[in-house]
């Protein structure tokens, strides 16, 4: 069977392509979900997508990963920045996990440069778009063989 | 002609593979070079692997680029914290950028946790080893065809 | 028909009236509810009035506003201070944003001096008790026209 | 006889309407002056309306104002985030007052998001152009008869 | 009829006893419940034990507390350090309070020794493991009878 | 023979109960001596009961008690922010350390919420006045049985 | 002739002793200047005793004393804490200084700790109330002997 | 006609020449209003050169200079690090400005690095005494041809 | 019988006159006991007079000092500002404290800017040498008759 | 024989007038230097006018006008702000220096608001665009016939 | 007669050899003493060595230093980072000083990384271990010399 | 065979003696490379003795020591505070490192308190003139024979 990895997006990105189209581009969360699956099939990956903007469902789903899922791809947007409650989640279910923004997040606003996530996990990508979503199944690909 | 992707690696980098593996892995710089060869191949593009211990040679190299290149990786090791030459050089270059590190820079001392080129990057990778360089390349695929 | 203002407020507010009166007086949230609704007629407007625990309810109201909604009143209450999330849909939703608080934060505890919401609102009032909500909807009204 | 409102503004808004308009709108400084004396008659208001670019005048039409007037609008422009005299002159005049600004503080420079003066006011109004005015004077009009 | 302890545990503590046991230790939550239970018989005491992943759900519990509870236990968990919406639910529901960690926070991340619970608490208890509930609960059979 | 407890007190603390009834309570430091003898015989401890407001001395104490004691409470007072002397004395001695203040530091002055003995404590207990000392018996009778 | 001193005071101390008398006292500015005029006749010196609430002025009487008066009383109230020009006036006049403030200012907000004067006078004096300027007199009548 | 440049000078220059001429060198301020009037009159630009230790008057000329002169050369002195209203002012007149040092300020206390004009101004000079002056004049000559 | 004023010297006063003069002048820790006893006598007080380098003996004599003195001089020395234990002394004394410098610490190295004791204390007096203590003798007696 | 001034260029300014010319203008590297020549040439003063993107290169070129030039004119561009090895070499070579910036620095990121060579220098000159270097050589002119 | 040393040791390291050996290694001060006192001998210099957890008695042995002793070597272990009184006290005795630190305090954590001694110092050493004690002694037998 | 030290010296150390001889005297590098030569013979070592103003220099030499050389002592010189490509590169070289400084950086500037090397190193002298070299080679004759 194939290594499930769980894809996790965080509040507001359910607006995606819908809203401020200069800095997040056009492409739908239904978009970048086609996306993840045809890069994870032709990967030999099993993808689970979700999106919530509720902190508790996050966490929950996170908890529900340990020991059925091979890695976690994290978009945490505006909880990226506050919330150790994800963070301490992400350390417990005992996944390697990478963060993944769709902007540069370093060329926004100064309280967006602090991660409560990247100290806790493999790698980080950032500003690649939904290019960056397609990276991390690649690398997890080559990850979850070694 | 293949567009060319120009990589750049900074200080230190010749010792890849020798140093501190438990940090930055056993692979070689000539094994990352070997691999990005071949992604690049793979994928339709040129690519020039270069690595240097001196900020004047790396500045020389971006000028050079210019209006010769489609895109930069960088990976400006221990300058990505020091340097705002590399910056500007980076700027005046007027080229996509993406900035790889090997290792996962938040996970280390505080001063790596600044970077001086994130901000006018495209984007950024970190802790997905040489993963990052490919993931790089294959993102800069997909943007030169746009 | 009459352009709708959505009234929102934020955490622990439910209880106004009977917490605190010292420092945020003795109307109840329904007397809030009562003096907008009376105002917002008076007005020419039609006002949504909630109020919630959750934040995610609250970003799904705000996202739903969007497009249907001529603006929004919000007093944030403790998420003022610490969610990204909230700001992050307020500007999704494109509408205009007048922060609302009833006692004057300025002279209370300095972590209640930063506000998430502030520099992506229309304007701010504070300290002014209801009065602030009745002068939001003044300023919505005459805003409308123009 | 009608309870005074003394309405001060501080220095360089004697420009309002030529000075940069995008930031602070068209109408001069007279046109407040009319709005605000129209506003107050409608709510049984007198009002005093004054400008100054000097402290010291500020200064003692403050220190006038105790036990003649009902209340103080004050909108201190650059000195809001600079004179503690004129904090200190508040403070002795036993006066509530409403702290006004045109343009929201929170969008612009850095050094204009702290305010001597909204500490010790009754609240704080910032964004909503002249109608910060009206909206103080109404308040004003319900806290006289309180 | 005995007084009621609301005892509290915020977000992740489901995982006790199975998650880092190297920090939290090898009891799980049922263990902790149980205990607590023991000794609050022990010590003529009613409890309620809860745990929740989910802000809204805890904010809730505490209004519902107030005027029926004697006092609450709370570990806030990783809401310690983000939450000024349960400070103010606890502030708002006007019963004693003591915080809870089972870990010594201040051996822990430097984000992990700044609470907002401690400066409305009536005292704090961390690094004694399930100890600091028990201890919790003494102190408060005592207090009680004061 | 009974495991001895160390109990150590600082700067100021022979004024208890004649000093600052309001942050510090009435009892002395004689009944608070009393207190936690009779709690230590009821645990089968046996304790050690001192204060100095001479920082040599206090050193002299943690250092003698290595290896002849089975753990220290320490209510350092004033030298808890200011002696880095008695944080290595602590480490030194190489005894499980329990920290306990009287009153809530968290709800004082600033430098109060800073402890050089916290980070290398096993636990810190405050705010539950002479309940403090009572609850480290207790925890240590529990952890001197492991 | 006698030598002069200068006392200056800066804003708002022309409400002395109707304004907030729990800080500063019932003693009126003219009070302060007959208690002046006593001292320094009983100790052979001349003094000229003012106050404004003007900077342009004390910076003028500041200039118009060098050469002419032998020393300089000056309590600079709320410009103590941001006027650099009435500092530089001072340095420019080359006479000694002492600042007085009625009122312990380190008992106060943040801002009133820092002075622009302090580093540049002779001595600094707070909290004696109008002991305090007695206190200067006195020490520029043994200071002007030596 | 000769384009107008105005020469502004803030507190305390009216002492120059006379005051601490280790820092400021021997000319008094008609020595370098002479200068400027000879550096003018040969670059063919007409000036006017003032003086004033009141920010109200400051404020006044800038605000008549607008639409009259072609640029402003200003040395703030100490109003530079504290008067956001000159600032404000400055912007307001929508001129070309060259800040003006005689000293380096870069070599005096610390508050004296930081200035409110210099991110509004067309250039800073600083340290080259009154050849700031006549640099700028020389600047603006060149600039108003063009 | 007259009241009793205790003063206080801190660390390596006792070599006053012999180290430093520079600094601290050329009068000996006698020279200034001298002065006070002398000053006191004229006043109609009655001073102890004393210095010491051990923290705790200071300690003692403030707890001593209780119920039997009128007031407290202290000239800290070096413990001005790394002494908590003395501050917190002071505060149980219940006695009116004047904090006296021989030098003025605002010139001096920015440790010396910040003091632990003047915000507990009824005034502060620094930079006018032994006239200090005569000062703070001068208040003292008033203060005593109100 | 004319006194020569030595201007130093930094990294990047090799690509001026090529490289963002909204910052920098449309001059080349080339015109600069005619336009120092011609200057210095009417002045009476030989230049030598350099650029490299090597630290090692300036340093040398420094030491080595040590004795033989009059002067250096540096704009030492993004070294400015991260090189203390060409501050201590300007020092080290005991000439005045005038740092020039062509672009208003202060108008940029705050990173380029610290200069390590601004203290040490004689002058500062920004925002002037080539207009600085010309400043710069006239100061020398008169700041060498002195 | 030989010049006199006199070797100062702080709090804690009567403990030295027993306590902590990773961080300070297995020699005791007995067994420090000996070799400072051997290396002393062979370069013709006096020493007396000494230890006390009492600053007090540290500080009166620097007192009575002065005049008499040729140079300090000082381990101010704990009060390094703590202690004005003994800076003071160094300054005072007016010899040269030598700080010596057996373990490299930059590895240690970062309050270990200011020291009041330092910049009052010759000369300073850390982690040499004993070799410390050793240069320094061989540093001042050529000091002495000269 | 002598085990080799490596002797590394950053820049502007070739104007040793020459230079600013207040702060670094009047030994030449010369004179040190003697002084070292001298020693080194004495204690059984053999050095190599280098300076450079490249800092790719001076890294190539780190790189080419790794398990030829036992030992390097490197003053770093401005280095120090600013290169993290030399403290990466002497991490990378796995050998034991003496940092060096002819002066005490304490006394200095506020930037150059902080190292880059002196966390990563065995040990850190300064302020012993030459004799920082000397006491580092003696320090390494004991080192190499453990």
């Amino acid at each position: 069977m194939a290594p499930i990895i769980l894809i996790l997006n965080g509040p507001n990105l359910n607006l995606l392509g819908t809203r401020e189209p200069a800095t997040y581009g056009h492409e739908t969360l239904a978009d970048l979900s086609r996306l993840c699956a045809e890069t994870a099939e032709a990967l030999g990956l099993a993808i689970e997508f979700r999106q919530t903007n509720q902190e508790a469902e996050l966490i929950d789903w996170i908890h529900k990963a340990r020991g059925r899922c091979a890695g976690i791809v994290i978009n945490p947007a505006a909880w990226t920045h506050t919330s150790i409650a994800i963070r301490d989640a992400l350390v417990a279910c005992e996944l390697p996990v990478i963060e993944v923004h769709l902007s540069n997040v370093h060329k926004r606003e100064t309280f967006r440069h602090h991660s409560f996530v990247s100290p806790i996990a493999l790698g980080v990508i950032c500003g690649l778009g939904s290019g960056g979503y397609r990276a991390a199944l690649q690398h997890f690909s080559h990850f979850v063989k070694e």
